[in-house]
């Protein structure tokens, strides 16, 4: 990505092993995030670009002499962070803080992007899962499934498990983009009764509400705030956001019931907001969440996908080649499409 | 209060039964809060005054018609919040958010402060809590310890529970005013093995020593975080803030440890601040706190004040006259005292 809206698919330098903890991956499945439409939207420009793309699955090509998990052939998940699987952080399920750590596209760690044919991946026995019996040319069909694992699925799964989802609960969902109809997923499978779903994309909240929405409520605004709070009877005790702009989080104040959470997965493209007595601190608001440590829940989740019991591929309602990532870009800004599957060759 | 550093002693009308659930109170001991100090430093001069005080305990002199658990003589503990006690907050514990509920010095509610001979109290049965056995003549020395479950221990005890403080916890508590060295006893009683104090006021951080800390760091800013940060081994997993200035919020938000947990109970004298991917949300640290349902550890906290486990009344190191409040307010401002007693006759 050179700058805004300007996406380009260009031949770089193959990637290749460099320290011996790397695993390299040929990727299977890439895709396109909702975060990556933040850069898209405000990126400035810049000649030498950035590499993109976080979320990938793909078969290991080869890997360093220290790599014990993994061997060539084996179909993985990488997760959206890299991250050493020893760490403190990364014991408590929190690898996203991982102290040797960090992203795709990591100017310290000097990892290119997932939208990509290969990439280099470091600390590969902490950041990379093993998928068993996943052959990427006949399992087409739960290759879109086993994508949202490193990222969107885990990262609505953070949402509703940070948001002290049980059964019974009562929650609403912010966003109706696939982290939104994922953590409504994610709630429904937690037990929750009551899903309300905040989106206005009847597309995309039909198919919250196959996830498991009980009331869809496309207002915005004081009106959403009004809308759902009658719904819940005086505010919702579980707020889920699923977006990142700040009026998605004055939303969530306005809806969230006192002594509520207000759980946000949305990357935040604010720095400073209302938290004081007259937002959360008056009514005991709690506001907890941030980025998903997907890697912590591609084994708990992972059953469910490879059974069929949850089909969380079900947000890719378009593929693009490589080539065309662009139109990919393009078809999620202008929301024809609700997320875009990238298919290297 | 007339204005900042204005405070004045009145002949008030005696106040009446309103209400058949009203209840009148003689106010046996009041005291100055820290949030007092608040409106003492930016309050407007307003002609009319506002009653002041928020901490009490008293004798009940009448009760209204409706009213069923107190009679008169009955010694009682007032929290700093009225609550109907039925409501669905007040039994899920939030007095605080009672829906027909409310403070001291209230327009809504039509209440004076406590810090006055007598005060009328709406809701009697859900505000106050009666205390049997105890003598307003002959146990003087027990008034300290009771006074503070009017507010400022049982603000120090939400600070800890909502901070999620268990057996073996490191905790850091920032402020060494009443409700931050409470905060410390609170952490202690639920079992914290680690308690840092932020605070350079030694009389006040020896107390602090005595009710458990382990550690105290009187530097503040940048060499305050550093200082934490070495001591908690890269940041502290639960931090309590007791100020509410918006430095102490960025200090909570610098000691803080990833993965952990900012509970604030100083009443924020910011409503904006910085909670984006810098700040909170990169390390997914949860924000929790508020004002304390000090109605709802009352009970629970009554024993070990009874039996002399717990003296939280040591915060208390001088005692005034009714008539010359306005010297306690001067005294706590400049920090010639920690906590001032009122004695209205």
């Amino acid at each position: 990505m050179y700058g805004a809206g300007d996406v380009r698919v260009i031949d770089a330098a193959d990637p290749s092993i460099q320290q011996p903890t790397d695993a390299l991956v040929r990727v299977v499945r890439a895709s396109v995030c909702g975060s990556d439409l933040h850069p898209y939207h405000s990126k400035p420009d810049t000649p030498e670009g950035s590499s993109m793309g976080h979320e990938f699955v793909g078969i290991v090509e080869e890997v360093g002499a220290e790599v014990t998990t993994l061997r060539r052939r084996d179909f993985v998940i990488a997760p959206f962070a890299v991250s050493d699987g020893t760490c403190e952080f990364c014991r408590a399920g929190l690898q996203t803080s991982c102290i040797h750590g960090g992203f795709w596209n990591d100017q310290h760690l000097g990892t290119a992007g997932g939208q990509a044919e290969a990439v280099r991946v470091p600390l590969a026995d902490g950041t990379l899962v093993k998928v068993p019996g996943v052959d990427a040319d006949t399992d087409e069909a739960r290759l879109g499934d086993l994508l949202t694992l490193s990222d969107v699925y885990g990262t609505g799964w953070h949402a509703a498990t940070r948001g002290g989802v049980r059964p019974g609960s009562t929650v609403t969902v912010i966003g109706d983009g696939a982290v939104g109809l994922l953590a409504v997923l994610s709630a429904k499978q937690l037990g929750a009764e009551r899903i309300v779903l905040m989106g206005r994309h009847k597309q995309r909240t039909d198919l919250g509400r196959e996830f498991g929405a009980t009331d869809v409520v496309a207002e915005r605004g004081e009106e959403g705030v009004t809308r759902v709070r009658e719904l819940t009877g005086g505010g919702s005790p579980i707020v889920l956001e699923a977006v990142g702009h700040l009026p998605a989080y004055e939303q969530a104040v306005g809806i969230v019931r006192a002594g509520g959470v207000i759980s946000r997965v949305g990357v935040p493209q604010y720095e400073e907001a209302p938290v004081g007595f007259g937002s959360i601190f008056g009514p005991n608001v709690t506001l907890t969440g941030g980025p998903a440590p997907a890697r912590a829940y591609i084994e708990p989740l992972l059953p469910v996908v490879l059974d069929g019991t949850a089909n969380p591929g079900r947000v890719f309602d378009r593929t693009v080649a490589l080539e065309n990532v662009s139109e990919g870009y393009t078809a999620m800004d202008n929301r024809s499409c609700l997320k875009v599957m990238v298919r290297p060759s």
